[in-house]
């Protein structure tokens, strides 16, 4: 049994969407949380929107909890002065990216014994005190990255704030840390970018072509050059090592396709022999990867089925098609609206457990909708 | 004023998913169609499930047009003895690669007066004639590939076809299409497998961390390889072309993370000068290009508001959702379901118009939905 009190006194330093988010979460909690700023301004935004009170409100106690949710730039620097000023305190952060901080610390000679990173996997699509959430981490992965000197009570500290955010906690250490996310994080973001950077100049007639497939893989494309310029900055090491391996596997391909250029161009066509196999084995392990992404709530993966409905593009509709779901009584797993080019209608893919696809489809044919595939 | 009359005599050669599908749709319209494969089976479950009669229970009338919807590998040759076997009627097909076989029908000197290409880019999740359905082409772009030789009738007959599915038709040259489709289906697909390739050794602990974005990137890695083995295939020059730019721009942002791990590691560390603009350079460009895909219905990207709602993860709450939506009168244009790690419940995404979107939040609050963000 702990015997640390279930909530605690904690300071936040940097009142951003991740600094005011989890003030929010944690005063909701019933922590005692103070605020701090180098913009007097944004940590006064996040008092007033209910993330704590601002430090010298405060009854002056030093704080058990620090954490640092400066820019990643940085953090480790405002890390290594915490340590300093509170010297009881555990210190944390919340940077995407782990490894360089703890080398820093250890540089600067920091306690690290009080030193427990962390990082919540919530999403950044806005900025700033007046974007924070009290339910930003709700379900979210929120990662602990202790150090060998961390002392257990600082990890436990660290992980009770993390759960009262609402968070799904994990351990790893901080270079495992960073290769997992250079994988399921930095390069996809980089494998978008890549990708529809080939469309900028593309003729409108091709782009006018693209579909559900195009749209997934470069989704978020659209992400800050700012601040992914940071967090690849921050994981060079790991991010580099995965582009070796993107790259030899694309050498292959470029090596596959020449082949079987050449070889339609020759006056004597052969058959390119094995370029076909390599083609087939990057796909395939494309397939055995893909197929070790969890399904949601972190279970293993479900096969789910699909049922396919067209939905004609008026309010309402919608809400009718799921009305007529709720009524046979069927949980929707996944729900995704597909909108073909130059029609006023929609293809909704219901994924559901398979056991109840059948019956979802004759139920919904039985009401009228028109269900395809 | 075309002399052609609304509907024609039509017969499919290859009676798979597309070939099925597009007789049930050319049937339901009107036109007289005839079917053949190589399976007698599979023509004759063809025939049961409505997609048009035998060839030799027809009236022996030669077809107006012909559509040859055979695996690519076996398309041109198909397409060369039909031009042969009828000598009035326009022959097309529906390979998703064209230049290739346009090139072996020049070759084989085949009379491409009569012959137009085509590309309907419907979905392929499921095979065989079983899955067959009369709307598979409803609301997708289908691509006419004429040659410079196309007689304008030949063009016609197509394209009234192809429109007669409920299909978007364009036209392109062969080559166009070609480059078009390596940018927004081939390189897509291929990026998600090399991708995906990568979570196929990592830790359980780091494939754990997968979020939206990963999901979004890797979606179509689950393709098939055989099919995608002859498409790359058909395609190798205007594939290999834009692989050599993803590899040129790969090699620009391992150099630049090469430096910059080189730089934290050196005893004199420097600013690694011009890293850190490879890495911003490539983002912005992902993003400049990311913002020349289409809104849905082929209309001009239009920037959607999201309204982000918490939904219990229960059946019936997402249609107590969209009948909510739906009482708002408002008319949702994108949806997406996401879930977290663990938890059970989802966060629902919901894109609307930006003038509506303020309204949605507060009449969903007012029904009693959480709103985040």
């Amino acid at each position: 049994m702990s015997a640390t009190p279930a909530t605690s006194r904690v300071h936040i330093v940097g009142t951003g969407l991740i600094g005011t988010s989890l003030g929010l979460a944690l005063s909701r909690a019933g922590w005692s949380v103070t605020l701090e700023d180098q913009s007097v301004t944004t940590a006064a935004l996040a008092r007033d929107l209910g993330a704590g009170s601002l430090d010298h409100d405060a009854s002056g106690a030093d704080p058990d909890l620090v954490v640092v949710a400066t820019p990643p730039d940085v953090t480790a620097s405002v890390v290594a002065s915490a340590l300093e000023r509170w010297p009881a305190a555990v210190v944390t952060d919340v940077a995407s990216v782990k490894a360089v901080i703890v080398e820093e610390l250890r540089a600067a000679g920091a306690d690290l014994e009080r030193y427990c990173g962390s990082h919540p996997m919530a999403g950044r699509e806005r900025s700033g005190a007046i974007s924070g959430r009290a339910d930003l981490f709700h379900g979210r992965a929120w990662v602990l990255t202790p150090t060998p000197e961390t002392s257990a009570a600082g990890v436990d500290l660290v992980r009770r704030a993390a759960l009262a955010t609402g968070a799904a906690v994990t351990t790893l250490d901080a270079t495992e840390h960073d290769e997992a996310v250079a994988a399921v994080s930095h390069l996809p973001q980089l494998a978008a970018s890549l990708v529809a950077a080939r469309l900028e100049h593309l003729p409108a007639s091709a782009v006018a072509l693209a579909g559900q497939g195009l749209r997934d893989v470069t989704r978020i494309a659209a992400s800050d050059p700012g601040l992914w310029t940071q967090i690849l900055s921050g994981n060079a090491a790991a991010v580099k090592a995965l582009l070796m391996e993107v790259a030899a596997d694309l050498q292959q391909v470029i090596g596959a396709l020449d082949d079987l250029a050449a070889d339609r161009t020759s006056a004597l066509p052969g058959d390119a022999p094995g370029a076909r196999g390599v083609l087939a084995a990057v796909v395939a392990a494309g397939n055995a990867g893909h197929a070790r992404i969890p399904g949601k709530h972190g279970a293993a993966p479900t096969a789910y089925e699909t049922v396919r409905v067209l939905i004609p593009d008026e309010p309402g509709q919608l809400g009718r098609l799921f009305a007529d779901v709720g009524d046979l009584g069927i949980n929707i797993e996944e729900f995704k609206l597909d909108h073909g080019l130059g029609q006023s209608f929609g293809l909704a893919e219901v994924d559901v457990v398979p056991a109840v696809s059948a019956a979802l489809a004759e139920g919904l044919s039985q009401r009228g909708w028109r269900i395809h595939g």
